[in-house]
């Protein structure tokens, strides 16, 4: 925890803590990891997307990895990223002090991009490792007008060979990603840690209705096309969607009414849905029964709805092995959760099993200054780690 | 019609139609509408706030006012305003072209400001004339910063002087404003003009529900205090209340949402509520009704509501025996309207008896350079008024 203060200390903003993606910021924070890796007996590498990647060798072949990221959105808290590359360096050092090796290597990723707050893409460190970052990721300009290649030029790594920095399936045990929870349940429960059982799947789209402006004082109420009451309708509809099927989130976050005035008839509204579910047959059931509500709320009305997809992620399902191994490791009376948010694990799990343990966080509070987690349940995770990294060994 | 075409001309914006209060645009107006009003017979003068005012003289004492604003919106149509202006100059042009004069005196008044576009307050053309305005209106600024004040002195009048403006109640016969209707009754009767019955007051509030943000993935949807769910309700209520009550209308034009991104759950929701009705005690109870709903809805979900009074406009009557003059004017069989807009015959309802004639508009559309009127509706309103001035002295 006292290494998380410190590097709240790299950020771009003096008094915040925001920390892109191939900064200053992102430079300091290197420093602190680099030496920090060393210290814990890790030989240390940037690859070329600019991932900070430590090495402990094992007696055997194989590798495990642990990690989780280094960036962060803008105004963040401490913990969200630089908590899982902490108690996995703690972890190293642990077997370090004891003269310990493994039967596999173990390899800390600290993962260069996550949050996406510079090029509005997230995952490219993982991205890059997994062999999934294209070329139209690195023509992506920041707001400065940046493209991502010269980024990673200047931060010291080469675009052109980011490819050779993938990681082979072959040998990988699995990845393990320590994260606070980022949501109430562990809080509510009185619990210090929980094993996640699946990284929910997620679509996102930007629903349209169209009605038509008017005076507010001179249309009658029955000669309205009042595109604000169909979308409240609507944000209604979206909450009992959720609401009426088990695990299903759903989320209208952004709102936005045209023409805006106290005297005008909205005559447009655009606004953005997210829905989560571990499960993607029960996500895309649901998406269906969103989409054609849209429609209908609509035409009752005399509106059009147009609904555009903007993303969907595929749920991941943590490894049934590592679920077992992290609940052994953590004292065995721990709750499964599902992962609402997603995490590098997502894109990890097309390499290799994954696991990931969830540490309790203060009010479910997280991309906020307010983020908090106790000492006690950080003590939790750094005891319960290298437990689990004694099982791999022994299964 | 031509005339509102040449006004159009006069504009601070080139395509568009915007011509605010003590701009060069009015200036350009005021020349046009002043060689009308001369050449009608009219006596022309400028007064401090700008208004320009022209006078027939009748045969005897006495004096019936007509007129409407020459101000307009940003991006207006061509007759919101300035169509009053005309119809009242070709009405006097009429009786000068047969050499007449009434009993009583005439005077076409070009009201300076009605929309309020540039100081974001209305009525300052009406409310000079019924000792209305206030230091406190000319010392506010427009968007450059200039005070009224000042815009007032380089117009050419005395902000010192505009009390000396005022129009005494005595020897007033009424005054009488022709305007679009602003709305779809008309067209939707099949009916060419129609004679308002009241000018609807108006409350304006602004309501926000404060409940709490959080991650859009990982705080359960039973854990949500979601400012967004409770304002859609709240949407919903207000415009039930309106539907259920005969004749109110009932809007809300702005909604705000913070933070408003696509991951995260409305924290807070803040929107404006407008409700008008031509009876003040059916709109104050529907306004209590209101906001008692905000309050109920928030509890109801851990939420508070603040609701804030923004403004309050009472209705004002027409009097019974300008409905009756205008209403045989125009042929007899015409219906009766509630002007849901404000107007400057609220304002000038102070000074003396008030009366208004509607023109259908095509689709009720206003404030948009779209909106249109039919040369045979602004036909029947020219040929109309001249009866209507031969009635007050026959009364």
């Amino acid at each position: 925890m006292e290494r998380c203060e410190a590097l709240a200390t790299c950020t771009e903003e003096p008094g915040r803590i925001t920390r892109p993606f191939a900064t200053d910021a992102m430079r300091c924070a290197h420093r602190h990891v680099e030496e920090w890796m060393r210290s814990a007996g890790m030989t240390v590498r940037r690859d070329n997307i600019g991932n900070l990647r430590g090495r402990y060798e094992g007696t055997g072949r194989g590798t495990l990895l642990l990690g989780s990221h280094l960036d962060s959105v803008r105004d963040a808290g401490r913990y969200d990223g630089p908590l899982g590359v902490m108690v996995a360096i703690a972890a190293v050092q642990s077997l370090h002090d004891h003269g310990r090796s493994l039967p596999f290597g173990l390899e800390v990723l600290a993962f260069a991009d996550e949050e996406g707050a510079r090029f509005g893409t997230t995952y490219l460190g993982s991205r890059a490792l997994a062999g999934q970052l294209g070329a139209d990721d690195l023509q992506r300009t920041d707001k400065d007008g940046i493209p991502m290649a010269d980024a990673i030029r200047a931060f010291g790594g080469d675009p052109s060979r980011i490819a050779d920095d993938a990681i082979s399936r072959e040998g990988l045990l699995g990845y393990c990603e320590v994260h606070i929870e980022q949501g109430p349940v562990l809080e509510l429960s009185g619990l210090p840690v929980g094993v996640v059982r699946a990284i929910a799947g997620q679509d996102r789209m930007v629903v349209t209705f169209t009605g038509e402006a008017g005076h507010a004082g001179t249309v009658p109420m029955d000669r309205r096309r009042d595109a604000l009451v169909v979308a409240a309708m609507f944000v209604i509809a979206v909450e009992h969607e959720a609401r009426s099927h088990e695990g299903v989130v759903a989320t209208v976050g952004r709102l936005e009414v045209k023409p805006c005035g106290t005297n005008v008839i909205p005559g447009e509204v655009g606004l953005s849905v997210d829905v989560r579910h571990a499960n993607d047959a029960v996500r895309l059931e649901s998406v269906q029964r969103i989409m054609a509500g849209a429609h209908a709320l609509a035409e009752g009305r005399g509106l059009t709805a147009s609904v555009r997809p903007v993303a969907e992620n595929a749920a991941a399902a943590c490894s049934p092995r590592m679920i077992e191994l992290l609940t052994e490791a953590a004292g065995g009376d721990v709750p499964q959760l599902v992962s609402g948010a997603g995490h590098d694990a997502v894109v990890m799990s097309s390499l290799t099993d994954i696991g990931m343990l969830f540490v309790r966080c203060k009010g479910g509070v997280s991309h906020n200054p307010a983020e908090s987690v106790s000492a006690e349940d950080v003590g939790v995770t750094i005891d319960g780690l290298p437990r689990f990294l004694d099982r791999p060994s022994r299964g």
